[in-house]
C-alpha cells in the first residue's frame, strides 16, 4: 500500500508502551497513568440523568443532531465559561469535540502547513504534540521555569520564525509537570502574544482541580486580540469515557472548526451530550469538583510526603497545587527508561520523561500521576520507589 | 488568522443549505433530509441496554479505553462480518470508528497526499468526496450504470493515472442514487482493482437494509488481496446519535487507522460502545432490521406508485431495492435549484443532485429520500411535487 507522507509523521505514544510492560506484570502499583480516578464518578446521579435523558427526551437523544453540538450544552457551556473562567462568550464561540484531543487536532489541521512551527512548553503534552504531527509541524520547545514559559526564549522565537503558527500551552497544572503559570506571566504572555500573527491553544482540562492555592484567571479570560483557542473537557471533572469535551475561541476559528469537523466525523455522540447537559442541570456539578480535589490534594500530599522524607535530595520535583501529575529530575547522567525496569520489577511502574519533550528530552525526569492508586498504594508504592532511588543515587 | 491551506479546500455542505432554507418554512414536507426515521429506533431495547451497562459495567464503561475500541465489541462485530457479510475476519481487522465519517477521513488521511486521485462513482456521496478535500485529493468521477461502475472507463483511468490512491465506492443503494451494484460487475471490479496498487473504500451503511431482491456479497468478501477497507455502522440499523461504526480491513490498514485516531481523538466513546454491545448481545438486532426494511418497503413503495402514475414520463428514475434514497433525472436543460424554490413555495423539499458529482454535477438531477416522511407526508408530498413537476416539464 503507498500510505500518505502523514503516515511517516506519526509516532507512537510512549506512554502506551510503558502500559504494556506494566500489563504483563500484573499487581504493578502505577504512577504511569494519566486517568482520573473512577471511584470519583457520580454514578448515581450519571444514572438518573441517563434515565432521565431517555425517558424525557427520547428518540431525539439517538438521533444525528448539528455538527457544532447540541444547543442548550452550547448555552450551558457558554454561561459557565462566563461565570466560571470570566470569558466574555455566548454559544457562538463554543463548539463541541470529541475529548479535547479532538480540539489538538482540529488546531493542527486549521493552522499547520508543512514545516509550520508549533511552540510548546519544555516538557509538553505528548498528545498535543502529536496531534500536530501528520500535518507536518516541527516543534520547538519554549524555556519554562516555575512561573510559565520564559518570556525573553518566547519572544526570540517568534521574532526569529515568522512561521509560528501555534503555541500550545497548558497554563494549569500541566501534563506531565503539574506546574501552573503565575497570574503575571500570564499577563506578561499575552502582551508578548498579541504582538504576533499566531494562535494560542489554551488546553485546560486540569484548571478546576486546584486544591491549593489561588485562583488564576486563564489565558482566554485576558485575551483581548481572540488569540486563544481554549480547550475545555468533561473528561477530568465528570468522566472521561464520554468523551465530551469543547472549543471556546473566535467566532471564525469556532465555525471553521466545525466547518473541518464535518467532514472528520460529522457530530459528536448526541446522546453522550444529552447525557452532560442533564448531568449538569438537574445535578451539582461545582460540589463533585470539590469532592475530586479533596481525593486528589490528599493523594498528592501522600506521595509529597515521601518525596520529602524518604527521596535522596538530589532528586528535584514539582509540588502542584491541582491536576494530577507532579515531575521528577532525577541527577544528570541518570536515565529514567532503565531505572523503570528495575522499578516494573520491584512492583511500581512510572513514565520516564523523555518523550514529554517535542525534540530531544531530558533522560533523567519521571512523570508521575497521584490519581488512580489509592492513598494506600501511594504510600506502598512510594516506599518501594524511595528504596530504589536510594539505591541508585548514592 | 493565518489558517492552513486545508481551510482553503474545504466546501461546506450543500445538503446543509438546502435544510436551512427549508427550517425557515415550517410545515414543509422533507424529502431532502438524509436521516433514518426515528420512530424506529428500538427505544424500549435502548433503554434496557443502557441500563445494564450502568448496573453491570459500571465505572469501566465511563472510564477511559483503548483507541481501537471495545475488546468484545470488535469480537462481535468480527463474528457479524463472518456471518453476514461472508468476510473472514478476527477482531484485529476491525477498528472502531465516531461514525463511518471517521472512517473515511482516515481513509483521505492514510493515503492522500496533495494530488493524489481519488476516483468516485458518478454521483457519489458528499460526505466522502469532503472528508478527503483538506489534504489535496483531486477527484475523478468513473462513469457508472445500472449495474455499478462501468469497468473500461474504470480501468482507462486506472491506467492513465499512477497516482490514484483510493477508489472509493458504495456498491449497496448509494447515497444518492439508491442503485446496488450486480454481483457480476463486483467480480469484474475487484479483479480489475488487484492488478494497481490503490485501496478500494466500500462505504456499507445500508446493505443491510435490503427489502427487496437477493443479498449481494460485499467487494470485501471478493477480497483476495486485502485491498478494500470496508466501513460498516450502526447509524442506519439502530441509530446514528451513538455514533458507533468501525472498520474491516487488512491488519496493517486497521492498525494505522488506530495510529492515527490516537492523534485525532484518542477514542470513541466507551459509554456508546458498550450500549451497543449490550444491545447486540441482549437483543434481537436481526429481528429489528427485518422491521426497518418493512417499513422502508413501504415508503419506497408509495413514493414509487406516484413517479410511476402521476410523474411526467419524460422524467428518468431509480427503483431501489433498499436504503433510503432514489434519484430522478429530469429532461436535460431543467435546473433543479431553480425547481426547489419553487417546490419548497408549495410545501416539498428535495436535494438538487448536481453537489454530489465530486467535480462538475448534472443540474437536472435530484435526490429523494423516502425514509423520515410517514406513508401519509409522502403520498401528499408526491402529489404537489407531481403537480409541480407536470407544469414545468411541458
Amino acid at each position: 500500500m503507498r500510505y500518505s507522507i502523514k503516515m511517516d509523521r506519526l509516532k507512537a505514544s510512549a506512554i502506551r508502551a510503558v502500559q504494556k510492560k506494566i500489563v504483563s506484570k500484573p499487581g504493578v502499583i502505577s504512577f504511569a497513568a494519566g486517568l482520573p480516578d473512577p471511584d470519583l464518578f457520580p454514578m448515581d446521579d450519571l444514572r438518573n440523568a441517563t434515565l432521565n435523558v431517555i425517558d424525557n427526551k427520547g428518540k431525539t437523544a439517538f438521533q444525528y443532531g448539528l455538527t457544532k453540538g447540541y444547543a442548550p450544552l452550547l448555552e450551558k457551556l457558554a454561561e459557565r465559561m462566563n461565570e466560571k473562567e470570566l470569558v466574555k462568550c455566548t454559544k457562538d464561540n463554543i463548539t463541541i469535540t470529541t475529548g479535547s484531543q479532538q480540539g489538538l487536532s482540529l488546531a493542527a489541521m486549521m493552522f499547520i502547513d508543512e514545516g509550520d512551527i508549533v511552540l510548546t512548553e519544555s516538557p509538553s503534552y505528548l498528545g498535543g504534540i502529536n496531534a500536530c504531527r501528520p500535518y507536518g509541524a516541527a516543534f520547538m520547545g519554549v524555556d519554562t521555569d516555575d512561573e510559565g514559559m520564559v518570556i525573553a526564549d518566547l519572544e526570540k522565537k517568534l521574532k526569529e520564525n515568522d512561521n509560528v503558527k501555534i503555541i500550545y500551552v497548558i497554563p494549569n497544572f500541566q501534563n506531565p509537570t503539574g506546574k501552573a503559570w503565575s497570574y503575571n506571566r500570564r499577563k506578561e504572555f499575552m502582551e508578548v502574544v498579541n504582538k504576533y500573527d499566531v494562535v494560542v491553544v489554551e488546553d485546560n482540562p486540569y484548571g478546576e482541580i486546584r486544591f491549593k492555592g489561588e485562583f488564576i484567571p486563564s489565558l482566554k479570560s485576558l485575551d483581548t486580540e481572540n488569540k486563544v483557542m481554549y480547550l475545555g473537557s468533561f473528561s477530568k471533572i465528570l468522566c472521561p469515557g464520554l468523551r465530551v469535551a469543547y472549543i471556546c475561541a473566535d467566532i471564525e476559528i469556532a465555525n471553521y472548526a466545525e466547518k473541518l469537523k464535518e467532514g472528520l466525523d460529522l457530530q459528536c455522540n448526541q446522546f453522550a451530550q444529552l447525557q452532560v447537559y442533564e448531568y449538569m442541570t438537574t445535578c451539582d456539578i461545582e460540589k463533585h469538583i470539590e469532592k475530586i480535589q479533596l481525593l486528589y490534594k490528599e493523594k498528592c500530599d501522600a506521595m509529597i510526603e515521601h518525596i520529602k522524607n524518604d527521596f535522596p535530595k538530589c532528586i528535584k520535583y514539582t509540588d502542584p497545587e491541582g491536576g494530577m501529575f507532579m515531575w521528577l529530575e532525577l541527577p544528570e547522567g541518570m536515565d529514567a527508561n532503565s531505572l523503570l525496569d528495575k522499578s516494573i520489577e520491584r512492583g511500581v511502574a512510572f513514565i520516564p520523561g523523555a518523550p514529554f519533550y517535542a525534540n530531544d528530552g531530558a533522560k533523567n525526569t519521571i512523570r508521575l500521576n497521584f490519581t488512580v492508586p489509592s492513598v494506600e498504594e501511594i504510600h506502598k508504592g512510594m516506599k518501594i520507589f524511595s528504596d530504589l532511588l536510594k539505591e541508585v543515587c548514592k
